[in-house]
Order: C-alpha cells, then structure tokens, then sequence
C-alpha cells in the first residue's frame, strides 16, 4: 500500500553508465528503486554522489518497472579535466 | 541529493492518531518519512498495514517537516464492530 | 524548473488500451502527462473516470518520455456484464 | 482520482514571501497547486522564472492543504546587488 518514489535533481551516474549510440550523446544508466527528476531540464551530473559536476544532462525518459528505473539522459555538456 | 516520498493510498494509523476536537472528526496522525497521499478523497483507513479497513477518511492537511509527516484527516464514516 | 506529476491511484482507460499479446493478459495504454500509478498492486480498473469498475490490474512498467507515460499493465481480473 | 503535485527544484517567490521573525532568515510563501521541493537542501532562490538567483535557501516545511502549498524556508545566502 506504499510505493517509494525518490525525488532527484541532480545525476549521480556511479560511472554505470552505457552510451546507447557512438554517434550520439545519449546515455542509458539503470538505478535500483523509483527514481523521479526533472524531465527535458539541464541537470548536473556527477559520477559520485560527494564527486564535482562532470557535465550536463536532460533527463529524456524514465521507466519504472520490477523495483528499477531506467533513465534515459541526453549529455549536453561535459567538463573536460586536463 | 535525494527527498524520499513515499506515496500511499491507504491511511494506516497504527492506532498512533489524536482527535483534535472532541466534536469534530478531524485527527492528526504523524508518520516517519514524507509521505504523499491523495488528497480530500475518500482513503480507505486501517489500524494496521494487515487489517481490516475501519472506516473512510479524507485527508485534509499534509505538513512535511523534520523528515516527518503530520496528517490531519476526517473521517467520515466508520465501521461499527459488534 | 518544474515537472508536474500527478498521483492517480484508480486506472481510467477512456478504451484507449491495447493488448499486447493476444495470449497473456499484459496491456498497454497513453496518457498525456506524466502521471505515477502505485507499482504492483491491485488497482482498481474504470473504462471512465465516473463509471463503475470493470475490473483489476496491476501496473508493471510506468514509462514517462516526450510529456507523456505509457504504461504496461496487467489485468488481473474482469467483471464480466451479461 | 488524481492529486497533482509539481515537483520544484527552483524556489520563484515572486517577491510574494513573508518573514516570519525580523531576527530570524525563516520566510514563508504559499503557492498555488501542491508543490514538493527537495528538503532541507541548499536551493537556488530566485524572483522570477526567468530571473537571475537572488540567493540561496534550505525548505524547512511544506504544508499542502485546500490546494495550496505553504513553504517555510530559511535564506542562508543573499546576493546583494549594488
């Protein structure tokens, strides 16, 4: 009689992250749990949770489906480290 | 990063609520977490997540605060056991 | 800087829905907007938001793309009108 | 059948807010609809959408009742234009 939703705004990806296409900037990162974000907005991404933003991304889907959530993400920007 | 809010269907008091008027049928129960619930509709109400439903409730007020959830609800009708 | 979601805990159709397998009770149906069912439990099934319940279901995959969620449910019982 | 909550990462008080003590940082504003908003988290303050931030601020509470939204925040940044 409860499902948990988890509220997130910022893009912690755990470096789990698949690139869906090699030609495109879209991602696919799979997380345990029902996640919500903001959808189609610029989101900071991080690769840890306590880590500095790497880039920007928009939320493009989310499925919720057997206790996961997999999230779709377009890279808008990426903050190259030298 | 993260605000977990669990969304509930069902109003579960675990015997914990409080009548705010001894001439109202408005109580306040207060629950762990932030919980959302759908509200001034017509909830089924239990004592606990297993039992049976007692009555029917509308939520009236959801007060989130200090990773807890203050609800006041009216009951509008309750089962009369014999 | 918002992404509006809407609780629903009763499943409306509009007899818009459609098997996906001919052999197995599994159907899929579009909303607009992104709107959050309660995952895996029985719900309540109406063909219109004021007509009377024709059946149960259960939501297995909720996916939110494009301002719309398609979602994957299965019916688990019917009520059959003679 | 449905609660819409709009799920908020910008707090835009459209210079609607009210200090709740002259020795305090606590404000309140009350928003049309339900609105959630992370909690107890640093969040970008601004006037207007379109705006730049003013300042920054951590929601304390969110009180959802008769449609509306009251949210208690507390300023812990202000960014003085001169």
């Amino acid at each position: 009689m409860a499902t948990p939703f988890s509220m997130r705004w910022v893009l912690v990806t755990e470096g789990k992250e698949r690139r869906l296409d090699p030609n495109d900037n879209l991602f696919e990162v799979v997380f345990d749990g029902y996640h919500l974000f903001p959808m189609n907005e610029h989101l900071e991404v991080r690769r840890h949770e306590k880590s500095d933003q790497i880039g920007t991304a928009d939320i493009e889907q989310l499925s919720l489906k057997d206790g996961k959530t997999l999230c779709h993400y377009r890279l808008v920007s990426l903050y190259s480290v030298n």
